[in-house]
């Protein structure tokens, strides 16, 4: 059934990578993928996947290559996927472009424009031609939002996981001129352990995370929103102001982000499920919730965002609550990615994937 | 070393009832409680709490009784804990004050005055002479706010879990006049099941909740908020709007609530600790931290509150981010009602309970 | 891409029953399947199943119809799986094999003989000509052990979740010969919640179940050790005593079985692997792991056995520990009904499976 | 209240020593504990306790010196815990002794003999002089079975936490003659993940631990084993073979042990169950329970074994199945350390502890 089409995923080790990889693996129109190593932390010295992941073993093999471009090209590989940290991203892709790969980067590293980066991620590179360069080539993957410029993308910047929630949620308001941009709009997001990756830190032991339950970066600290507030001021045209607080959830996946928004003029919940239900009609991984909001459990394991609405009662000046779930791993990471390569190799968008 | 005090508690079969009763067991100043069964479904046909919570089995008896008056009379018990459904507490509390026991009822059903009750819990007594004299002998029972009425009262209302951590974070700030109420405080809360009770509901399952996160009463609909709005008016002159979305938490005990406070004027995080410090400078059962945020581990077993503060970046007007912890079944529900007892009894405010 | 063929469940408002349903939906070779409503607690008067399992809403309608013989034959469908209580599958089969249906039932109706089942279900039929000769009719649905038989069959009784696990490793040791049968085999099993179903119970309550664990019907009282039993005699010639000790863990999916095995004769580990690698030679469902053990996170949300084995060391007579995972709802319940089905129509015995 | 008995905790920066600090400042007897820091990896460069778990923040300051003999002598302290790593606990103990000092040791490092030790822990010093004399000083702090000796020692060696569970339920039947030593007797024993320390390993992950169960060490390489048979032969004369599997649970705390004990004749349960109510009669840190099970909820958080028993049915030779649970940071090490040191100093033997 598969086309022979042949990919290659760098950072499989981690837990997006090991997503993505799964997904691969069962796409119907796609060949095995490559697995290639990177040499950090995760795999280090493993020569297959069931190394790292004893639960692949007794399924036959996933050895891991060093990345090697010509040996890449031998073997037909015409897309790469990045599941790596953005540093190491922010070095790769302008040579595997330069190499005639198309990339699907997973990290941080081209989501932003130049001095947006220079303040959050402190690249060395962000002044250098190349930089500016692989920059402009790169197109923000949210399939919902910009489906056509994906579709002839060679860089596709694949959403950070909370932003991806936040967007979707936001951006059919944002568009309508809905928000009252004099009051902040206030998030708060919780999320699953595997939303911080693989890393050994002590907070993430399950002696520390079980039956416990925290904010970090409390304050607009997070380095996912200055891509929140791009996105929506590009796509949406929103210059109004957020408040962002990401929490930790004692579970391994799942996404839910409680989105508190000031509206600039009373609307009932028929109205503003309806607008969503207009803006995502044709959208088979939204799931618009009527007279409900969802949970974790409606998402999980699944490249589907699903959103609820609330008018708020007992309030002077209306507001709407949104709520939007989506598994991190999935829509916030791997799923999305394979979404976007659907569409950039013109495959039905869903080939592959549960919505 | 104990003086003789005997109490009894109603309800010791519910989750609230029996980390009560589990605290009044190891107090140092009481006698063992009288464990009064009131014949509802947790405990039908139970002769001992043993029989109910199988935990307790090996430890000796802890027979249960049904409720009589004039047995309590005998038994020289002065002082009873009602862990009751409010419309329970409802019919039970004129009663009691009528043979003479003073009461500390952890249900909703004295909280609020009369026309707010019948709002919110549909009471058929509402405009009984009864009900109005026994609201009007009701003391709300949050002793770092008003320890004084608590000491003499014949009835003390124990707060709700999510008004007690809402009230120590925001009471301060709001004194101080320090809240802009031209714009809303949105509050976000999460709590571990037990803040449910320990009712047959299919949404309480393991098989539900576990990796699960969800909002409930989304859009101001939760009965704890009319509780929240009458103290913030009554005991800080807070007049403004308030967002309240509870969330239910895959863990057992423990209440964080992410509270977003727009300010009337820019204050560092320095000034704003120093505030909360300067309130609770001799509340035994409330920490300040500095420079950090409370996380469910900081408070649960213990009768205490965590509080924490982050000023926002990145906005055009002041605002500060507030994050409140306690334990639901301590601070917030059984363990106030022993520091209650405590303070009506001219006991040290925190005997037998760890802070 | 479907051939047509079409399948009707009834008890998809049950936690096997929802993952049945939701494997056939994305069956490569299956119409969309009809689901039948039962009548019985889960469900009560929902007209779709998204009325029971919010987390379908939002992707199309799951409708639920009535149980009836004619529509079912008007709508073409062939083949039927029960997912209901044994005493609704005894009463349900006789019916339906008269109406034409091939039946895939995953209760423990039809599990075993007619004298056991006395022993163990009590069914009043016991005895009656129908019961006889449906028992007669019934196959045993292990395909690793009987797939030729399971072709052809009418009645396919699905395996029990734990003597799935505790078959499929104990039967290639004892067509072997390997166990000792004067010293018993004792088994230590763990499962998941949905284990239990999605019952009504205070013991599965999130507050009971979560930082708990406990084991239940000890001292060999558990429903699935006749038909553990049986199966070992009928299939593996083992005449022994065994010791099963089932676990409730705070987990929603899995079972692990720790398996003692005394040996007839010494063997080393890699003789102990070869005999399992030799015996699942074929068996695409089945994980033969080398040097290692199988965990839970080995197996959830796959169709699919893992096996490990260690040698005991420092005991007089030679012993083995194998460890046996499955999915509890998925090779241990709908996974493996679809696998049988698949073999029952000639299908890929993976199709539509993730092994 | 404090008699002014002062003690010294090296370690607390670990769950053990954690919880230990804890149990110590809230004992009436004792003055607050000294807390030394030991310079390894948990608590590198931390000042004070609340530096290493923030938790304890917001209630006064827990100041972490250096060790240093002189200082300790000074400060008066008689008694030092040592909650370190065995080979750490090697190296200190004879150093506290010679300096007066007796020491509470909860490592491995001083409780098998040395030909033991040896084989299992590979200490360098095993034949010299000064470890053969400490080992001979060294007396296994099981106060249930030998508090004589534990009065009067200066080395208590606090037995491994599996150990505890699997003595306090095996000794009561080995001394009876009660066990078949011609078959094994099979203990399957889970731990919550505290067990293992607050170790940085990748298998102690969130996002490893939750939803998962596993195995390890199994085919008896588990080092508490040797204690154990060590213990089970000094003490109750048993000297058959054991096969004893650990694994690891998804929880905080707790361990249970399914211990499957061959009979040397046939015994009932009221019987079983009378043998422990004799032996246990005078301990107030054992719960016999009578037609029922422990679970683990029965003992997290308390001082306490559990122990039930059930007969096995449908065997031909007689077998008892007995189930014991503890909380492994309390009876199985911080807890059982205070129950020692409450028996060496004479106080009451629950001084300071909930059992």
């Amino acid at each position: 059934m598969a086309t022979g089409l042949k990919s290659a995923v760098l950072g499989a080790t981690g837990y997006s990578g090991l997503e993505l990889t799964r997904i691969l693996l069962r796409h119907p129109r796609l060949e095995k993928p490559v697995l290639l190593l990177r040499g950090g932390e995760n795999g280090a010295g493993a020569t297959d996947l069931a190394d790292v992941f004893p639960e692949l073993s007794g399924n036959g093999g996933y050895p891991l290559h060093s990345l090697s471009w010509s040996a890449l090209q031998q073997q037909g590989v015409r897309l790469l996927f990045l599941a790596t940290p953005h540093e190491a991203s922010r070095a790769l892709v302008p040579e595997a472009l330069a190499h005639g790969l198309r990339v699907i980067d997973l990290s941080g590293a081209w989501r932003l424009k130049q001095a947006q980066h220079r303040a959050i991620y402190d690249f060395q590179d962000s002044d250098s031609a190349t930089a500016t360069d692989v920059t402009e080539k790169a197109v923000y993957g949210l399939p919902e939002l910009n489906g056509g410029r994906i579709a002839s993308a060679e860089l596709v910047a694949n959403p950070g996981c909370y932003p991806t929630a936040a967007l979707l949620a936001l951006l059919p308001l944002a568009r309508g001129g809905l928000i009252d941009e004099t009051r902040e709009v206030v998030i708060d997001a919780a999320s699953g352990v595997t939303g911080a990756g693989r890393t050994l830190k002590r907070d993430l032991l399950f002696g520390e995370v079980a039956e416990d339950f925290r904010a970090y970066a409390a304050g607009n600290e997070h380095r996912h929103l200055p891509e929140l507030k791009a996105a929506l001021a590009r796509e949406g045209g929103f210059t109004g102001d957020l408040v962002f607080t990401p929490h930790l959830l004692p579970v391994k996946r799942g996404i839910l982000e409680t989105i508190h928004v000031p509206l600039a003029r009373v609307i009932d919940r028929a109205t503003a499920e309806g607008i969503y239900d207009t803006v995502y009609a044709n959208e088979p991984c939204v799931a618009v919730l009527h007279g409900a909001m969802p949970s974790l459990k409606d998402v999980v394991y699944r490249n589907r965002v699903a959103i609820g609405v609330a008018v708020v009662a007992n309030v002077r000046r209306p507001r709407l609550t949104v709520i939007a779930a989506i598994d991190n791993l999935v829509k916030g990471a791997a799923g999305q990615a394979i979404q976007n390569m659907n569409v950039m190799l013109g495959l039905p968008e869903t080939a592959g994937l549960t919505c």
